[in-house]
């Protein structure tokens, strides 16, 4: 594991840095990404009717996840799963929106400023993004793939299996402003 | 974001390095990961009861996720949240255990010899690992939690909301090899 130390005045050793390398490519007809991140926030594109239908059009757009072939290998079996959880880089994050600490979720003002740690804003310290897929066929070292809200080009960071008995089967809280996200997302 | 390019001869532009900065480090009791990484694969730390043992520990064992002083407002409205995930970097995994295509899942030889991408193996090219956790309290920079398989000192990369409406809401296909492990995890 190649380690560094940066410039950070942090008392912790987590203050190195880690080096990731994509595994592969998304492919897919998503240009832009759907939430921009802008200097002092994040950003929606167009109102709420937009968005919702890219909702729609994300949930039936197919996205090819291209593995380096020199990987393929460790594909097998995958297509033995239903769901397939993919991490990725987004790429199109620019560096200074990598130090935001908060913003209205969804880029809606209406929504109050909270962390982004309690968002799903692709500003973040790290924006490693994770999205659950259904994993509709695998080609050689192509997989497609449904539900994935990725711009075209994204790398691949990693995938893991989706298991839904690894994840809470309690009662699930969640803030009053994602309620709201949630309700107008089952509306459609 | 610093990317530089690396040597490997792929032709795709994914062959760019990308670079974490660790946002904070996790603190408990968990010494040793419970599976790891050899040469030849991965290894389980003890046999099967051992294994029961050490999910039931997990389940109780809290753990601190002490998030970098400069970041505190990250977290407002966390508490919010009942379940959240945490993204962090499995620094145990050694450098030539990243290269690694295939594995026995948890290390045992009755399962077949699978994809690492079909697996949950801490052995991956970029060991960026998942779990959502109870979070109990948080004390500014600091959150308690319950369910992190995590050891001692591992950097946490990012964290994210747990939104159950976010996950499949539909049937869920996993290998036979999986469905053993889930069965032996509830019994306990």
């Amino acid at each position: 594991m190649e380690l560094s130390k940066n410039t950070s005045t942090s008392q912790n050793e987590n203050s190195s840095q880690i080096i990731l390398r994509p595994v592969g490519i998304i492919k897919n007809t998503i240009q832009k990404p759907f939430l921009s991140a802008e200097d002092d926030g994040i950003k929606m594109q167009g109102d709420i009717d937009t968005v919702r239908a890219h909702i729609r059009e994300i949930r039936q757009e197919i996205s090819e996840i291209i593995i380096n072939k020199d990987l393929i290998e460790i594909l097998e079996d995958i297509e033995k799963y239903s769901h397939i959880t993919i991490l990725y880089w987004a790429d199109k994050v620019p560096e200074q929106s990598r130090s935001l600490t908060k913003v209205h979720p969804m880029g809606r003002k209406e929504n109050p400023k909270v962390g982004i740690f309690s968002t799903c804003s692709p500003a973040r310290p790290n924006p490693v993004l994770m999205t659950v897929v259904r994993l509709h066929e695998r080609n050689k070292n192509v997989l497609h793939v449904t539900g994935l809200d990725a711009v075209n080009g994204s790398p691949v960071i990693d995938i893991k299996p989706f298991v839904r008995e690894f994840y809470p089967q309690d009662t699930v809280r969640v803030p009053e402003w994602m309620e709201k996200i949630i309700k107008e997302n089952q509306e459609y």
